[in-house]
């Protein structure tokens, strides 16, 4: 299907979405949960041409994995959906109301979005919990998944149509883009007739490429080069603990950390003890100066590895002043996702709490809670890191929209 | 000053201003205020030299008025700035707080956006009203107005800089881009480094300039081919305020009707009445084969005037088969942002309040109203059209973004 084509059909179908009963929405998810179960072979069938095509390219086996779907992740996925299905419906609450002098009601309702299109690299697990979310919303979506599963999405989605379709939702309300080319991708971010916003999830260079290109609103997410700061008065125990679960629980993930700065007051005492730690869990540690006089043996970092967000164990450490020169450090490296400080400091908690620019900031705690889940959503599309519509774990909530009703009896102004 | 610089120095100055009192940002807007009327002589002389360059460019008179500053419309700006002193200051606002079942206590903390770049075409006014809103939100702000109007700007920026920085408001909190070229234009559109989102004020040509070529957050504002749609059962009287209220109380405003839809069966009641009263205003009016039958001797309405925003004395009209004809075409040509219906009939209301997609939409009522002081928000930099982070009138709420704050004590994952 050509794709303004899909355009105009998922365009036609939001405006039916919008107004279909969250019964029918919740009918439609458990169908899909099922059907996912009983077609688990489908898309295992489907699944090993994109592994076996993989292998042959060289993938690596890390990468591979990643990609495999097996009987108990399918489950896993169908149980996702399922999770989606108990939230409660967002749509249709009023927000406020309220009665103007003139004697206009304004209220503010929240609405879906509409078309909602959504780039991404990851795992095929992503397209199913992407358009579980969508359509719990009342929003359609368009799913461009990568190459690399692009026989695993079509299976997905094939699955996910029939269920959701055969249980009244609109035909059009889920469309995957199956031609995974460049071109194509870059057509759907100029699709501005009939995507309302564009969710980018990936790597840096598709974050960049979506944001230049697009012509649509773009809601940025996932990229954290995040930062454990360690303050001039803190608990060491729990430093260490912080820090060592902040780098090393998921490296890969986007709330691990990347840079530990340290107070100067604090270095003496606190670095050797990290720099232990850190080395028994793999990590390849990146200093400053006085870092490697303190801890000799460890490579330097420059300029461009406080700029870097790692996903690996590797982690760039600096010496710093104290609190200021912290906050300043985090204000011009970070990518305004995740902070936090270990302090028992009064002052300099809520200093950092109020002075840095990111998305989350914690007071002694692991930057690893920035999650949906963690913050108690239920579900997660994302992490935005810009500063507009969303900030932090995107729920359900922010994949909605609002809109003003105005009931008048005859009101001219 | 060079804009990256004018950037760096913005970015900058958000940080402090983030975190100044209400009082300080209250006591500036009123210096603001007062230093506007007592140094209104500087401003009437920079206005005329853009007044006489407007002469005899041949600007039209209407367009040389909108430019034109005089005592009293210098003492209206200083009230508008007082006003937005006046209004509560929303930043630092706890949205929610919530304790999680680990001990973390996450809260979402209303905080500024933190640099805001505005274009804008519109009367020099907009100079001081969009500054005072951003220093009410705590925003550093970056204007950037029409060469038109360039020296009235200069010398109002001038005495509000000169009395914000006296009473305490960090340097570089305001900034106006004093080179009007598109290249400047452009460079600020890609500005990604230091803005962080991006209002564009101004015609079609500006927001389309701004959408296709910025790679910072946009917020679109202001165009606006809004419908008048007249149900089946209607008031006729009703039907024929609203209607002359939309269309002729203000023709060149975003929130003024173009199009007229009439339910066929009303057409033959309705349109003799609304036609001899628009016709009564000097409306210029384009039918449909059917209207031009019912009334004769009016112009052929094409395709493309369905799409259009007059912004004059100019109205479309168009027989519908009735309520899901007129959603239909709404959807299809608006801009999505005011729509109104005139029925008496319950089940049409709601069907219209759901179905239509727009920003505002009205039963019984003008879309005139669609404006932030019409709605209560005391102020209003802009009205905007999509869909995501704010919808309809931005009051000082849409000026801000929020943070989560999270308190710890030694959690990790």
């Amino acid at each position: 299907m050509e794709l303004k084509e899909m355009g105009a059909l998922a365009k036609q179908a939001s405006y039916s979405l919008a107004n279909i009963s969250a019964k029918t929405k919740n009918d439609a998810l458990e169908a899909i949960a099922a059907a996912l179960c009983e077609r688990a072979d489908e898309i295992i069938c489907a699944n090993r041409i994109d592994v076996d095509a993989a292998t042959e390219n060289g993938m690596s086996k890390a990468m591979t994995d990643r990609l495999l779907l097996t009987k108990e992740r399918i489950d896993d996925i169908a149980n996702g959906v399922r999770k989606v299905k108990d939230l409660d419906d967002p749509i249709g609450e009023t927000i406020r109301m309220e009665k103007r002098p003139n004697g206009l009601e304004i209220g503010q309702k929240r609405v879906p979005i509409g078309v909602i299109a959504i780039i991404y690299e990851s795992r095929p697990n992503v397209t199913a919990d992407a358009a579980a979310l969508c359509l719990k919303t009342s929003n359609a979506v368009i799913l461009r998944g990568g190459s690399e599963a692009v026989n695993s999405n079509k299976a997905i989605v094939k699955i996910m149509q029939d269920a959701a379709y055969g249980a009244g939702i609109p035909e059009g309300s889920i469309n995957l883009v199956e031609d995974t080319s460049r071109e194509t991708a870059a057509e759907l971010m100029r699709l501005r007739e009939y995507v309302d916003v564009l969710i980018p999830r990936g790597g840096k260079g598709l974050i960049k490429a979506v944001v230049e290109n697009a012509d649509i609103p773009v809601i940025e997410t996932g990229s954290g080069n995040c930062h454990i700061y360690i303050d001039e008065k803190y608990d060491k125990a729990m430093a260490l603990d912080i820090l060592i679960n902040a780098k090393t629980s998921r490296p890969s993930v986007c709330n691990a950390a990347e840079t530990l700065l340290v107070a100067r007051s604090s270095a003496a005492e606190f670095i050797p003890a990290a720099f232990d730690a850190l080395k028994e869990k793999g990590v390849e540690i990146r200093g400053c100066e006085e870092c490697m006089k303190i801890y000799p043996g460890i490579k330097a970092a420059d300029e461009e590895d406080y700029y870097t967000e790692y996903n690996d164990y590797i982690i760039s450490v600096k010496v710093v002043d104290g609190i200021d020169a912290a906050i300043a450090h985090i204000n011009k490296y970070n990518t305004k996702h995740s902070e936090a400080i270990v302090t028992t400091d009064y002052f300099n908690a809520q200093k950092f709490l109020n002075e840095v620019d990111a998305a989350a900031v914690y007071v002694n705690a692991s930057t690893r809670f920035t999650d949906g889940f963690e913050f108690g959503f239920g579900a997660e599309i994302g992490i935005s890191t810009q500063k507009i519509h969303a900030r932090g774990p995107m729920g359900l909530r922010e994949l909605t929209s609002t809109k003003y009703v105005i009931y008048g009896n005859g009101q001219i102004r």
